[in-house]
């Protein structure tokens, strides 16, 4: 803080893309005193909070920060194809930030906004995310389960407790995009984690998506990955 | 184009917004030179060209020049609601635009596109876009026709043969942001000229929009106008 004097922080705090990892309450604590101290606004990029598996929420760094831009989206928990998501700032930056979507795109669909008014005002949201999280947590767990005997030792991973992603570390001199070749020729695809670095990247890191496929179609496609990495 | 070096050249060649003009065949033919002769790249932006009233059309720009990125949108023809716009690029250009445009928004909305191909399976668009030239002509012609005894002597205006706008200059020192204020509280609006020079604004210039009224309520308006302006 006191060299770069950064005007703003970004976040995915919650199920972090690629890492699957979750802030902890005391960091979040910590983050929004550094936040109060030193004028910095954090923008909480929270798409896929609502997919926990299991343990509980940890509040959102905008209940505790009143520097906060929170965003949430549509995309995880409804669809995709609905380009629609929403913030919540403080109502002060609010107007600003209104010209500045406007400056962007001008506005967000009126048929998507209409599509999901309509959908929000027929559907019980809170049960469809319910049924959700009981169907990605069985791929999830159909993935982590599948880990231990097709990843070479010392292979280290993320464990998450919510979100979409599995983060791993192949032990050695690894560049999983070289991997991720050999790998589509047995039709099954993961990302490759370089371009996920800010620096340094580390290439022997690569992202799996445990939430498209169905914990049967999870354990052949890391059967076939077990053999591309043997 | 010796000095500055410009990489691209971004035009809206046909019912310009904000003066309504369109670039001759001939200076279309310049353009096109200077750009082969100093690889420059053309975006033709194109909203309002099929909006014409009267005359020939013009051929695009893209039509006679390889280095144009020709833009079409869905918002003037079709329904600005629907996020929907479209381009013609050489092909070596085309796989680099996905990826800019990837970076940009992901995708366009997938529910807009498919009701977009619905509305154009089942409806005949060059029948639309008639009916809505002989609609916005009428409209056209109201506003250019009220304009001689609304407007002070030495009011300069463009006559434009499609679009959706009139481009004004009042005579003299006239501020129209100040004007607009008077305007409003008649219910009559426009847009101050100011914000569309890139360089030393002209706040005696604004623009009249007259695609969203009746002939009727144009005539009104013209009328509340007049009474400012006075």
């Amino acid at each position: 803080m006191a060299e770069e004097k950064p005007g703003l922080l970004y976040l995915v705090p919650t199920f972090a893309n690629p890492t699957g990892r979750t802030l902890s309450a005391a960091r979040r604590a910590e983050i929004a005193e550094i936040a109060a101290e030193n004028s910095l606004w954090v923008v909480e990029d929270d798409p896929y909070g609502e997919l926990r598996y299991r343990g509980s929420a940890v509040a959102p760094l905008a209940s505790i920060s009143d520097r906060t831009v929170y965003l949430g989206s549509f995309s995880k928990i409804g669809a995709p194809g609905m380009r629609l998501g929403w913030l919540r700032a403080p109502a002060d930056l609010l107007r600003t930030l209104v010209v500045v979507k406007q400056a962007a795109d001008l506005h967000t669909s009126t048929v998507d906004q209409a599509a999901a008014a309509s959908y929000l005002a027929h559907t019980d949201l809170d049960a469809h995310i319910a049924r959700l999280c009981v169907e990605y947590g069985a791929r999830r767990d159909a993935m982590v389960a599948a880990l231990p005997s097709a990843v070479p030792d010392g292979t280290t991973w993320s464990d998450p407790d919510g979100g979409m992603f599995v983060w791993l570390r192949l032990p050695g001199d690894v560049d999983s995009a070289v991997l991720l070749q050999k790998a589509l020729k047995h039709d099954v695809a993961f990302v490759p984690g370089a371009p996920f670095f800010a620096t340094t990247p580390d290439h022997a890191t690569f992202r799996m998506s445990f939430t498209s496929n169905t914990p049967e179609e999870i354990r052949e496609g890391m059967a076939r990955l077990a053999e591309v990495l043997r």
